[in-house]
């Protein structure tokens, strides 16, 4: 343990070995999933920062053209699968005992369970948390990480892994920017000190605005895997 | 794996042995601390729910009286450090290095490096996250839980382990409930549902409501302990 000491500040570093957990079949799943044209997005974020209610504006607006299946992780519960159920789509409640992440072994069983050939697209809500869950590689094709408005702008410095995990990010509540001090520009600006190129939407799940451009990109990318 | 079908939600129960994990060490670790009339505070939430400002609060009351110090446990960055350490308490940075959460370990060696016989109050302002830390007794006296209102008031049911592990849970951000769909009385049940007994505090940091009831709480504790 190192300690730097600045005036009443001082710097504990614990190095622990986080090492990149079953990855390389992580990848053997996802060109399995990908071979079955089957387009496989995990959806990843805080507790409570509105992945089930953005789930649902973009179940409405793809699931004219595509068949969905959801797989609803959770540590207990069954709110949000109840939710998702009541859209129409074939919907996975996976109960991780306790468990913070969703590995892939949990992620293989619960597309079994969905039964691949029936569905264009997956969607994994996975547990609420921004630091477990990117330490797994679910196989999935697409990481989409949100960003709650009234977490911060500050969060993908405190949150680096879940943020260069992120294929996509998308800010969420931003109906709600009038009663927060969150500035749109320090965001991406922190978005982009971790990850380079993803795209950012900005959205309310509340006044939909966003949600068509987010289902627009997802469209396109059904379309590659679709037509690979 | 169990699978129940319900019409078109089906549900995955993944058995996983999480056990508590050296409880009797991190009771050791508390005990001693208590006998050197210092109260260990541990304060969890999930990411962007208001611990930092709530802590700058709590040491504006606290601070006159007692000697504070406090442990800022990230996975990287030193922001909330650097504010803590603004109100003049000595500061701990503790850098986990991606673990989502702290061992009676880190946090013991976090209070050899502040130095206890300088101290009466500690503070550690765990891992931002509603699942790890709840699995990991730091030895803390007293869990201060926090619920940010934008979260909604259905958390205590999706993230059970913390509400349970909780000696006192916060309601923050309470001067946004205009604008959000939350409900004090549904949050209160649901708390009660994981927790019968822990009192419950509505605080905002922007308006200081709240606050000084907490402080008082609090002030109870600490006296418990410096007079035991």
């Amino acid at each position: 343990m190192e300690h730097q000491s600045v005036s009443n500040l001082l710097t504990v570093e614990i190095k622990e070995d986080i090492t990149s957990r079953n990855n390389a079949q992580a990848e053997v799943l996802r060109q399995a999933v990908k071979e079955r044209k089957v387009f496989y997005l995990n959806l990843m974020s805080s507790p409570g920062s509105g992945k089930t209610t953005l789930l649902t504006k973009l179940i409405e607006k793809l699931k004219l053209s595509y068949r969905i299946g959801v797989i609803e992780a959770d540590i207990d519960s069954d709110v949000d699968a109840k939710t998702i159920a009541g859209t129409g789509v074939k919907t996975i409640q996976m109960h991780t005992g306790g468990a913070c992440h969703i590995t892939w072994q949990m992620s293989k069983e619960a597309l079994e369970a969905l039964v691949l050939d029936d569905l264009d697209v997956v969607i994994l809500e996975n547990i609420g948390n921004l630091v477990c869950p990117a330490e797994f590689d679910t196989g999935a094709a697409m990481n989409l990480v949100l960003l709650s408005l009234p977490e911060g702008d500050d969060k993908p410095l405190k949150y680096p892994l879940m943020f260069e995990a992120a294929t996509a990010v998308a800010v969420t509540k931003i109906d709600v920017a009038p009663v927060f001090d969150f500035s749109r520009e320090r965001a991406v600006e922190n978005i982009r000190r971790r990850n380079p190129s993803a795209p950012i939407f900005f959205t309310s799940g509340r006044t939909g605005a966003g949600i068509d451009e987010l289902a627009a990109y997802l469209r396109k990318e059904i379309e590659k895997i679709k037509n690979a």
